[in-house]
């Protein structure tokens, strides 16, 4: 199945839904506070592919539910908590492009960022506390915990070369992972179903948000991200330590390491073109980018396996083809 | 009753629960990501009167609660919640001092700031989760949505001198006294209160919080802030447009109204202390500072009419001393 055609059987899986949770975004995202629906709308409305979302409607019709007015406030609630955590990483590390377009940050400032994020966090809960069940609202808040965490733990990472594998599966799992699961389980909570199933898409979720992160930072290092309307190498610029970089520690003569401490850790960088270039290079000898890309398609596998005590049907079907697809943004 | 002695009378009325308090605090605020319990306990633990706590504590006693477990854990809640603003209030303000001390922004930088501070929220979230009322849920979460709007709010009407009087209450109503309204509410939510009761304590927490910002805004522009430890003339540094400027623009001259202009919209000073001096002798001139600091006095009056309906008792007598409290700073 190609990249398109999978996003088309998870859209065609759940019909309606979609609008559904568009018109609690937009009637959510409104407040006497012009700023706000403005700020929010440019990230919000402009674009994304409401990929949690997605997750969260498809999770429940694979549990058998087919009223979508609950999931869909679920789903508006996860595209909430990821938007604000978009506002206040536009902050942070002071990206200039997302999605393409202008990072909001770039548009209206820091002070902006960071207050129509939390105002985005707050009516996430509204969300949760709507929908009613102590449950789910565990499953959200719990998630929003640990992605501060993994935030957190990301920035004590940055320019530190000596960050390990286990750091940095660590960093995934909660800045990442956490959100994609927890969207799949609390589709699970939503249609009532079994506990095995509600723990059976939390595992789908977490290990499809660890090969979706894996992907995004081979793709930081690709030419294949040009194409995709970002620009290559933020992560080496910002002195990010990610896979790529992790394994060359591993693998790579004292002179590259020196090198790649000059560059992330130090961050003084002659030529910064020519550094990636050279730290490209280095990346290739030792295939730790392909290698980035092999380790997501075991987490991937690992995705798959958790959907295996669902019977076939076209839920869970589309659930199999977003892995692909999100592996498959490399290529 | 003099300043300090509001604050210990209402300190020996919750007796040993604001230590539970400062336990749950510090169990919350622990992680094994270093940074936070590093940056959250430089505000947490450093200082702070924990006034927002007391009076959830000191609300449920008044309504009869001996046992603090509930309450206070929901002081703690918002504690994080009051301090997790105070981070994010530090990026986009820039301000250098807090409490005295240096603030957590300039010591660890805005990245840091801004995602401790998202920490500290998503462990409130947790706090509510744990003591399960979706009724207290339901107060906590909307004091956290309101207050995000209000400094949103803020930031839309800072430097624009044809904000109303309107536009700056509800800006103070949101950004402070929410919080203080909700502090006491959820008291009597624990207390399992009468609607009525509930009620009134949130009347009394919304007045108190509006008088208390009313005299912080007045004391930025007073000699007394510098006794405080705090600078004087942030505000007007920051082109705040807070009452004492705003009654200045319905009863100055035109040529006073064009000086503050250009200091607070066009942010043009020749020499910053010099204009400070001269925006505070025409503040004197039309005493809009006295005015401010008489305001304040109004809706403290308010705030102890919202306590009549409960008999007298300790608690009571310590909730309308803190009014005081609140205004006496003033002098």
């Amino acid at each position: 199945m190609d990249m398109d055609s999978a996003l088309e059987a998870l859209l065609s899986v759940v019909g309606d839904d979609l609008r559904l949770v568009n018109d609690a975004i937009v009637a959510r995202m409104n407040s006497s506070v012009a700023l706000i629906p403005q700020l929010a709308g440019h990230l919000i409305t402009a674009g994304g592919k409401r990929l949690r979302p997605l997750l969260t409607l498809a999770a429940a019709r694979m549990c058998g539910l087919e009223d979508a007015a609950r999931p869909a406030r679920l789903a508006a609630c996860v595209e909430f908590i990821h938007t604000a955590t978009l506002l206040h990483d536009d902050v942070v590390d002071e990206s200039m492009l997302r999605r393409g377009l202008e990072s909001a940050n770039a548009l209206w400032g820091n002070k902006a960022s960071v207050l129509v994020g939390d105002f985005l966090f707050a009516r996430s809960f509204e969300f949760m506390v709507e929908d009613g069940s102590l449950k789910v609202i565990r499953s959200l808040c719990n998630a929003t915990s640990v992605i501060a965490e993994g935030e957190v733990l990301q920035l004590m990472t940055a320019n530190d070369t000596t960050t390990t594998e286990d750091q940095y599966m660590e960093v995934i799992r909660s800045k990442t992972a956490a959100l994609f699961a927890a969207a799949c389980e609390v589709g699970a909570q939503a249609a009532g179903a079994p506990e095995a199933h509600e723990k059976a898409l939390y595992d789908y979720g977490m290990n499809l948000g660890i090969a979706f992160q894996l992907v995004d930072d081979y793709l930081d290092y690709s030419a294949r991200q040009a194409e995709l309307g970002k620009t290559v190498g933020d992560d080496f610029m910002d002195g990010k330590i990610t896979l790529p970089v992790i394994l060359v520690f591993e693998r790579g003569t004292d002179e590259e390491k020196a090198f790649l401490r000059r560059c992330l850790e130090d961050q003084e960088m002659e030529d910064p073109k020519a550094d990636l270039a050279r730290a490209i290079q280095i990346m290739a000898k030792y295939d730790t980018l392909g290698e980035t890309v092999t380790r997501a398609r075991d987490y991937g596998a690992r995705a798959r396996a958790a959907l295996s005590s669902f019977p076939a049907n076209p839920a869970r079907d589309a659930l199999i083809g977003i892995i692909d697809y999100c592996i498959d943004r490399a290529h």
